[in-house]
């Protein structure tokens, strides 16, 4: 898939380390495919907290010399995508505030229901915003509180709001962390020497040496003090579990774990599934790179039908290009892809990817692969139709925009203007689970069931 | 004077005005001298306020195309310097936040003497504050105020804070202007066209062709609305008028009027006073550029010596200075003043300079004008000996480092290495103002003075 | 492979098209993978030949400002790496120089054997050079040139250099392509419209949905007037065609085709040779990404053994990267690597690379893959051992730092710490070719058979 | 005056210094006055010359880490102003070639007569030229020449120029510096420790706390080697002394010595001459800042009309400026200049400017003292009528732009809106030199008497 959705949101942190900053730079570094953006970090020189953040990417982000100034022995941090047009850094994350508990900073990654009503509330009692971040709504409950003790101040803010938040806290002594009671996003912890360290997905632990122990339990809230000692607890009321299942089929970097699962060995399960469901003759399997890769694997192996790369990426695509004035047939695909030449003359293709989302894109794919000698285009996903919107921190686009919300796959069909067209099923992909119960996933995306309810229309955007 | 003080911060704003952000943009760039480290402008598109700042100077912060993007009727902007090694905008100014009075954006010149104490009443009820600067505090009580009408809710927390006060503020559909009961800080009105201006100073107004009308009272509150219409009321209780007479002496542009005097006239009838008061033998008058020029003008009429600018000023001195390993006498002066060469051979020199703070440039000075060859050197400053630090907005060092709070002028003499020192006296001073009464001034930097109780030690600091 | 060698340069070339610059820009584009490091295009305005060119990628170095600019109805442009340590752009391409024949601007792919012996002629009468570029003596040699004809003196140039060539000339009414007798590296021509197109590759047409037409023969030269009007010739002594092998193996793109095979082809065939020469049993092929993509698949198919994406790469790998002070292991590789999880542990794996030059990379990937549980790794090379340095423009590490000249293959299977290593044989590599005699190539990096004889040691470095 | 030349350049040497890179840079940075469009600086590293140069202020162009890298005994800098419209650093120098004398890099102030016909006569017999600049010629003169011994090659090349040169020259082992026979452009001579130092002005050794010791003789060649040893020559044929008298009345720094005058002493005698001349009554002198000053002292001390600031310099202008789409009353001027509120109401004003080049300026300036309120404004210009443009190194307008090259001083006085217009007349010019011989003087650009006889309109241009 090409960039149908936007990845959503990275976090980090880690504590007592001398490096705290440095590794927290390279841990976000390996969570960069979870946004592109802007990145930041918080970490502290003179007892105190200060935040480094920028629109960019990591490697353009920071600096030597200001990672060198960040001195403190713990450090969090952040990788998002920034909404569309925004030129401002003022939602970049981490956020860092001062209230009466002191300096706290939070790298939130999730996306809370009721934010615009409990900003609404906090408004009222004359309360300033200064992003439009639904994370701040944390920080301004905590800064409400009146608990004298900071773990418990957050967890009286973190039980008034609902939805999905795997966040980080840094505050002058302490490092936090907590996962959402439902578990929608992934949260994971190691540890380091005498560190231990928290990320969004083991790939961060790989690149630090890091020692992958295990995930945070939906509701735990995990303290690492300053001596490096560590307390879990459960504060929040049990809720039904409720993973999100599209980090698996598309998010999370394959070479990881999560929920109990190893990416790309599901990835490649939902490709055997898929064959297996919608098999067809044809003479070579192509996936739609990069993210379409794993499913096609499963899938020719268990179709036993020739696999081939037949669509080559462009790795140097920038983040500006600038476009002639007459027309190039396919133009916004052919800069990201091209067909390999003599490959689909005159031959039956099975393109993979992993979702279908807006149809746009998979119609110019179908297009070039057609304009490039395909005798026929056979177009299977290894995703059910996406046909809900995500409110749990995916940003999907609005249902109207969600082609299977309104079409049936044979009008999708048509629109890409592929011979057939195959969505895996719902069952088919939970039965590819290994190791997981398949309810303890949430898969409104697919089925509209969402857990939490949520307020009329318009009533969640923040 | 040669950076001994940091200067402050200067505001504008306009309203209604086709091209507000632009015409605040030259405002801005007019007003530089009171602030190069960091420049904003909050202005509208698509009915909500926006924000562009940066540190920087007004000519490197913003793009034509960022203006281009800002095009709403009104805007407010800021200038200031930033505490140094902060390397973040977060203290850069205007300050625009969301409440429950919708957007308010401020530009704040001066400061509040009792802004930690309301920092942390604020804090314990929860409030949040993400700057070190004190005008945060303002919109905070703001934001709190339950008053429906905005105007109220301003006049209502402006009640609440001590100190000095010149501030734009900016909504959806007003623009504010106010100004402390003491008037510690300036403020200007003028008008362009349809438009009401405001500004620090007068010379933003003569760069926008915009007529002058009068400064703002003190205590008077200043509305523009929608319709252009304008409103103006006192809605505090009188205090009495303490107008700041460093702004004639040192900060004010020498082209402009203020508190009733015309600044440079002003400047040279203190070199007059200087002159008659401590009237000396000498070759040259020679001004430590630029802010010296005036006064030393002043002094070489009256005294009918010759004036010479003996000092020549490096107009390239940018921000950052590559310096060398070897020592080099006198460097860091160097980079920034050289003698003329021949002058100062075997002459007595009158050096006429605006202000002695810490010493060490003088001294520096002195030393270099000496290893020219003069014979005599004579310093004189056009104001008494600065012995208190100032809580009302400029940044003066603490009164540890002012050398006159601990050592008489014959030790200081000593110390700069001058044959002789004067300074003018604090009645001549006063002597010297034409139009307006010496009163309605604040002298607290020469005199201990101050109007405005203040907390213990360490307590303003914000 | 990960960055064994240097890629070369690419060139590109467009005449007459109304759009000449930005499809220049575009066909850059298509072309980064042959040069990271510095990027140009020259084209006309105002009838004089203009160059931008700077040290970046393509979407870094050129703005639309620029090429909109650049208005000329012909433009030729070049990428090009950049020798390490030099900071400057003179390096950069293309050259743009004003002789007795005018502005003459020049885009050169190839290295040239004889360019310092040239030089020193050059320099003995006068010359002046501005760069360390081989290309420089060419433009010097037309320079010098007394034809009245400038295709005569570009032919009198080149007809006083031996090496490799692929050239690229632009003059105030022609665009000029010529390809060394010998043919080393690719040329190819296609059609845009009225227009002629050169490229290095097809994949330059393939974005530009020019229509490629045929390679440029060794020895063409091919030009195209101001009326669009084209003439070939073969103005030079006739050769033996020596076209780069090692274009097929590492540097072309695999969409493309060139020297009459289809690259991605060719790559999974010696995959599918290297698995009949050297099979071994084991429980995955894992590729080297992303250059031993195609050979592993090949491998895979052929040896019936499964086909796993073991290594992931990460795709926003930067210029620069803060490395911390506490060692990592395998950190230079874990940056760019990362092993798939639970993949691994206790399994046999065979790793497809496609070369093998110094082994220090190599033996990171192979203790990687061991640190991540492998039981057995089996490396195989898609290429014969290099044993010899190319001296005809790709830039290949010295001969003592080639591993291979030096040690067995069991010496630098022990090295690499693999349990068997085997490399494609020459023959094997020569059989794998569908549709070109091998009597046409270069293999002088595997064989050390030099098509020209060169210098004694140094003697060709420039 | 404001920017009615540009400035030309400024050359700068040093050797042996262990600091050689970074005291270049000090250097440059006193002569930024002499060029503020590029600057460069040539030192070696590992015993080969290297140039960093580029668009640009010296504070902006030159990163502490450059400069650590050139780590050289040796170095040359140089600071030119760049042609409109240009945006390439090709003009820019030191220009660092390499030829059969090896590496030579030149930095050069001044302009060749002679330089469009030498290039023809090179690329006659194939040379090839990079730049526009006609410092080019004189490499290649160089570099053709068959003298073994450099010194002389340098001579030989020299000796076929006719023109102004003042230049430093930096090859492997020595430092060569050389003033052409006519001594147009100043050369300065000084002392650092065990170093010679060259510079265009004695200012650059006031910074470095140089030793000044005399100024080039014109046709002097001064070479420094690598031992430090010192030897002067006089290798041209004897020419009339013409040095410029330009450089007195504008383009020197006045805190310097140069051609035996006090730059500052002669333009306050030119102010003192200005006033006997041409004397008026008023009520102030105003200078038209910055270079007008010295002469408005004179002619306020002479004339005993009191001296007044009225015209205030804003020092922040910045390279671009986003001018609004309204119309602002003599904008282009008001960025630069505001008239002092209040001085002028009434009153009758003498404006002291140092030159009257196209008038355009001058009539925005006396229009805007007006609209301040002058009632008389008399202008006086301490330079006679510029009738002629200068062909050796000043970059004033062609003929046709200067406005005395056919205007009467009457008409000019209309043109600009002056009661009364003054220009020095050239006896008096000549006669306020206090030690120099106005023989030695080239005067052409207001007499048009050229010493160099030269080729027909547009020849000379390169």
């Amino acid at each position: 898939m090409l960039d149908k959705f936007k990845d959503e949101c990275g976090v980090f942190g880690i504590k007592p380390h001398p490096e705290a900053a440095n590794m927290t730079y390279l841990g976000l570094y390996a969570l960069q495919h979870r946004g592109q953006e802007a990145a930041g970090i918080v970490s502290s020189k003179e007892n105190k907290l200060a935040c480094v953040k920028a629109r960019g990417l990591v490697s353009d982000v920071f600096t030597r010399e200001q990672l060198d100034r960040m001195v403190g022995d713990a450090a969090i941090g952040h990788v998002r995508y920034s909404t569309a047009g925004s030129n401002s850094v003022e939602n970049a994350q981490p956020i860092l505030i001062n209230c009466q508990h002191g300096q706290i900073a939070v790298a939130h990654n999730g996306n809370l229901v009721n934010a615009m009503q409990k900003r609404r509330e906090l408004e009222k009692i004359g309360s300033i915003f200064n992003t439009d971040s639904d994370s701040e709504v944390i920080l301004h409950l905590i800064a409400k509180s009146r608990k004298s003790n900071l773990e418990e101040a957050i967890v009286e803010a973190l039980s008034q709001v609902e939805g999905a938040f795997s966040c980080v806290f840094q505050t002058a002594d302490k490092l936090i962390a907590v996962r959402d009671p439902h578990g929608f996003r992934p949260l994971m912890m190691g540890t380091l020497d005498e560190a231990t360290v928290f990320a969004s997905e083991t790939c961060a632990f790989d690149l630090l040496d890091a020692t992958f122990v295990r995930e945070l339990e939906p509701g735990e809230m995990f303290v690492v003090n300053n001596l490096g000692m560590r307390t879990s607890s459960k504060p929040f009321e049990a809720r039904p579990m409720r993973q999100c299942i599209f980090e698996h089929i598309y998010f999370a970097r394959p070479d990881g774990f999560m929920f109990g699962e190893y990416t790309q060995q599901y990835r490649e399960d939902l490709g055997v599934m898929l064959a297996r469901e919608s098999g067809v003759d044809a003479d070579f399997v192509v996936p739609v790179p990069d993210s379409g890769v794993s499913a096609a694997v499963g899938y020719a192996r268990e179709s036993e039908i020739p696999f081939a790369f037949g669509l080559i990426r462009n790795h140097y695509v920038g983040r500006t290009f600038i476009e002639p004035k007459q027309s190039i047939r396919h133009f916004g695909v052919k800069i990201k892809l091209n067909p390999v030449r003599h490959l689909f003359e005159g031959k039956r293709v099975i393109l993979v990817d992993d979702s279908l989302v807006r149809g746009t894109t998979s119609r110019k794919i179908v297009k070039m692969v057609r304009h490039a000698g395909a005798k026929e285009v056979h177009m299977r996903i290894s995703a059910p139709p996406t046909t809900h919107p995500c409110y749990y921190g995916i940003d999907t686009p609005t249902r109207r925009e969600l082609i299977a919300s309104s079409h049936s796959t044979d009008e999708i069909r048509r629109y890409i203007g592929a011979d057939t067209l195959e969505y895996i099923s719902i069952d088919g992909m939970l039965q590819s689970l290994r190791n997981s119960d398949p309810e303890h996933y949430c898969k409104a995306c697919f089925t509209g069931d969402y857990v939490i309810p949520f307020p009329a229309e318009g009533g969640i955007e923040v």
